[in-house]
């Protein structure tokens, strides 16, 4: 088969479109559909955008693509995030892999540990929760709790942006997860930008981007991002619910990218009423008294460790 | 383990709930759920109510409970309106289980043909749509004109209300499968009663039983329903789902409640104006300028035949 644009001989056959791309024509897709989805509101002069970085192909192609964009931009400043969460024999490949990056590209980087926050790691946790016989998914816990810190690390530099390497898998997961737990709260806050000054406002690049369309781009870059994937991820409802969506996209192919787009015309429709009030424990902008993660520190007994 | 009510020996455990139930107080237990459901506005005096029969276990569910609870109504009146779409083998065995139903419960029925209305049946024209190499449905156009033509008897008998035989399985597949398809306006369709006086008030009395439940009070109760299931079934987008949706709740029992009432939800604050005209076609109401079965009809090429 040919390339649909140069006619050289196709590498990628996108099942979706029908579309069939050479190496070029591919890498020149993904960075025009990405650059569409960052707009003209965020690629401009004197923007600090903070992007968090695991280390994975993710992460890697969204800041190499960022890089790209914001070469020819005078006074844009880019800076790495890493949260080493403490999951042994995992995160720091993942780090220093971003490190790497970070240093190749010349970009700036910081790395901040759940220890710094917590006094505690996510394996230490873990093994608390079970001790306690919490029915606590790990991937839940480290969600918000690594959310949480991003979020302030991005304050702290003073962001104007936060990047989130979330792929079109993944937020088609995320969408499925909250229309079957039938959660209208987490659905609105999942799509639209909170207006509270206290939330960084966050950035997806590559969620218009089939995560295997991800992973081949980062081939074609020779990106060396770290691969081995979390050894919680397994446990978790995500893991459960990427299988469905993956069956969904191969049976249909474009499912991913229906669900999502099925989810923001929803969300044009749907008028749910931002509730953001104050955390009584740690002040961060919260929707309930408590917020998540301190509520998981209470249930813990490891409130006091908390340095949020 | 014992009955949560009457502490007789259970004979059915409730995953959801964690309850027990004996054969006596499950039958309450659903008889009290469609009760609730349906609400006082519609068991009263005066009323006239369609019933659709198929012969399944549903229908027949259905039937029973509304005939128990119309029985002390005065000037209520329940008729009986099967479709009969013109399936070899299987709708008419559908059919004579229906018809003895109404029989034993001394309720009015009227039957009714695919035949009556587009000159041919079901049969024929799923084999005129493989020749024309149509990527139908048999499942698509089997519903839309079956829907079509219980609207229109239940305009034609007076009816009120039309009562339809969807348990929460087959509620929360089509939730499902509308958020997959990202289809926001047949969401708020599904949602929402029409405000079109062309189309007949549709109920739905077994929307909060699982499937399961209906099988098993249909056995207690020692109802007569035909088994077999519609040779076309298996081709269908809904057959993926459902195995969607019993696989998820099996693992997280709850799920397909999960799922109906975060749609509840959703609809409390989702605001799709209903585009009600014409069709032009056949003058049936449409949000389409050429309703469904008209442009199916016309696909296939029989639209002469149709006497909509």
């Amino acid at each position: 088969m040919e390339c649909k644009k140069c006619k050289s001989p196709s590498i990628y056959h996108q099942k979706h479109s029908g579309k069939h791309f050479c190496k070029e024509c591919f890498i020149n897709d993904i960075t025009k559909k990405v650059r569409k989805t960052l707009g003209r509101n965020i690629i401009k002069n004197n923007v600090k955008i903070g992007i968090g970085l695991s280390g994975g192909k993710d992460s890697l192609v969204m800041a190499h693509l960022l890089s790209e964009f914001f070469k020819p931009i005078p006074n844009a400043k880019l800076i790495g995030l890493m949260v080493d969460e403490g999951i042994d024999g995992f995160r720091t490949d993942g780090i220093n892999n971003a490190i790497d990056f970070c240093n190749e590209y010349d970009i700036e980087y910081k790395v901040v540990h759940f220890k710094d926050y917590i006094e505690t790691d996510l394996d230490t946790i873990v093994k608390l929760a079970k001790e306690k016989n919490l029915t606590m998914n790990p991937c839940s816990f480290c969600g918000v709790i690594r959310r949480k810190i991003l979020n302030k690390i991005a304050i702290i530099e003073k962001c104007d942006y936060l990047a989130i390497g979330h792929n079109l898998d993944d937020i088609s997961q995320a969408v499925m997860m909250n229309y079957i737990e039938g959660n209208i709260k987490k659905l609105a806050v999942l799509g639209k930008d909170s207006k509270n000054s206290k939330f960084v406002k966050r950035i997806k690049p590559l969620e218009k981007i089939p995560e295997d369309e991800v992973l081949l781009f980062a081939d074609f870059l020779k990106l060396k991002y770290h691969k081995a994937p979390c050894p919680y991820s397994s446990l978790s409802y995500r893991s459960e619910i990427s299988e469905i969506t993956d069956q969904l996209e191969e049976n249909h192919p474009g499912a991913k990218y229906s669900i999502v787009k099925g989810f923001e015309r929803l969300l044009e429709y749907l008028n749910v009423p931002e509730e953001v009030g104050v955390c009584k424990i740690c002040g961060d902008a919260s929707s309930r008294d408590i917020c998540k993660v301190c509520t998981y520190l209470k249930e813990l007994e490891i409130l006091e460790k908390s340095k949020f």
